[in-house]
């Protein structure tokens, strides 16, 4: 397992903020996440973790400056890993052109086209090596991990969440793209890293993969706001998934919240409410 | 009196976070602050409001952005100020060389050296200009206002209030520039703002105000993490405002806190008991 090198690390509700890159063997590049060990994790005690996945654009920092979630993290005493979103630096023709593929846009798949294939490989990055980091060098317990994103990241929560049945105790989002082989977004970012052929996004697609569900069920969590421009573009779609959730008896709760829009101001609003409801199954 | 543009408006806990911009007739360039408007505030109801002062190289966004104070003026039903630091594009030689001097670092004084002393004029900005602004266009009690600030801005907030018998019910700051006669960034600031009579500099440093100060007093807090690499270089110097304090039998909280840096993790963790202090001074 490739060595961690810490880059910061700041006190905040009596627990640490800390910033670490390493080389990964996923993405044979070098990657960044950030992790809030709340005040009650030591040598002695270890915590309950939840797996925090940002949307396009961001890096680990904005979740770990703006969202204001170390408050409640201390409060309930868990574990926070913020991942960047996707590779950077590979030097891949065209990886830094748009905001919405490429660079910040890694949309938690593993990309099997070949120019994306060797670094592109989020998926396996969250769901394998990441936690074999965090479980291997932090006081966190392997098998307490739930996970929670927002817009590409709620994407990610619940695909994740969905395929892998069992490996997060429970699943929360804010204004997830729920639907993405229905809206542009998630066509561009499927056909670029997965080819044209439209099987192969089903399963990368939380509507398709709900439907087919039969893993253990918990509660899943989505806030979205009511005046999210992304949300009257189409390119959330929470109404589908709330109708593949009902058409397979999956619990699914969906709070539409009025005048919030897709920003970190709504996300810090109600992302005590969602770490709270993590606590309930992680405890 | 100039008209206000928004430029930016989010539902957050509630209340509305806006930004505007309008062109100040202290500083002749168009300036920016931030604005908390909690939910309880509206045309029937009106709130206290408390002005927050940023430190060295900040803008309005570091503490719309990342103290999470929100909450915290949603729950108390005030108003929070943010504005910017200083007068910014106004085509002063050398205003943007130095990340302690001019743009970034208008220490809120008023310049009387020549180079300055159109545009650097933060005090006037400050507790007239900005205030009149606040108090026509939004729900606030122009009699119900209070102070804080970090760093470079928790300095504005002691000499602010302190200069000011009356005008702000109480005053609290993190981790403030205590004595800048006898620091660095206040020496390199005053000289450059004031002149190199060092005469002229006792009236903006908190320690020789404190020492004459007659006015109405309130506990005068004060959080300062002692892991701050500035307070061990000497830039802060809380130890001697203190002693001033005492001195004149001036009620002062200085509250050492262990592990804590000089950051917006550090403010972010105490903000909530400022705001509950002045809340205390405010209803």
């Amino acid at each position: 397992m490739s060595s961690l090198t810490q880059t910061a690390c700041n006190k905040i509700f009596g627990g640490w903020q800390k910033i670490f890159t390493h080389d990964s063997s996923e993405t044979k590049c070098k990657m960044t996440f950030g992790i809030y060990l709340p005040p009650q994790a030591d040598d002695e005690c270890k915590v309950p973790v939840i797996y925090w996945l940002s949307g396009l654009t961001c890096t680990e920092q904005n979740f770990v400056t703006k969202a204001g979630a170390q408050r409640y993290a201390a409060q309930h005493g868990i574990a926070i890993v913020a991942p960047d979103t996707s590779p950077r630096g590979c030097n891949i023709e065209g990886e830094d052109e748009s905001y919405d593929f490429g660079s910040g846009a890694g949309f938690y798949v593993d990309a099997t086209q070949e120019k994306w294939k060797t670094n592109y490989r989020m998926y396996s990055y969250i769901t394998k090596e990441l936690p074999d980091i965090v479980n291997a060098n932090f006081p966190v317990l392997a098998d307490k991990q739930s996970i929670m994103g927002h817009s590409m990241g709620g994407h990610g929560a619940l695909t994740l969440f969905l395929k892998n049945p069992g490996m997060y105790q429970s699943v929360s989002a804010f204004a997830p793209i729920c639907n993405p082989v229905q809206c542009a977004w998630g066509q561009k970012a499927l056909a670029g890293y997965l080819g044209e052929d439209k099987e192969a996004w089903m399963d990368s697609d939380s509507c398709c993969l709900v439907k087919n569900y039969s893993g253990p069920t918990s509660d899943i969590l989505i806030d979205q706001g009511q005046d999210d421009n992304f949300l009257s573009q189409g390119q959330l779609l929470p109404d589908n998934f709330l109708a593949a959730c009902n058409s397979n008896n999956v619990p699914v709760i969906l709070r539409m919240q009025e005048g919030y829009d897709h920003s970190y101001f709504f996300i810090a609003t109600f992302i005590g409410e969602h770490i709270a409801h993590h606590a309930k199954y992680l405890k």
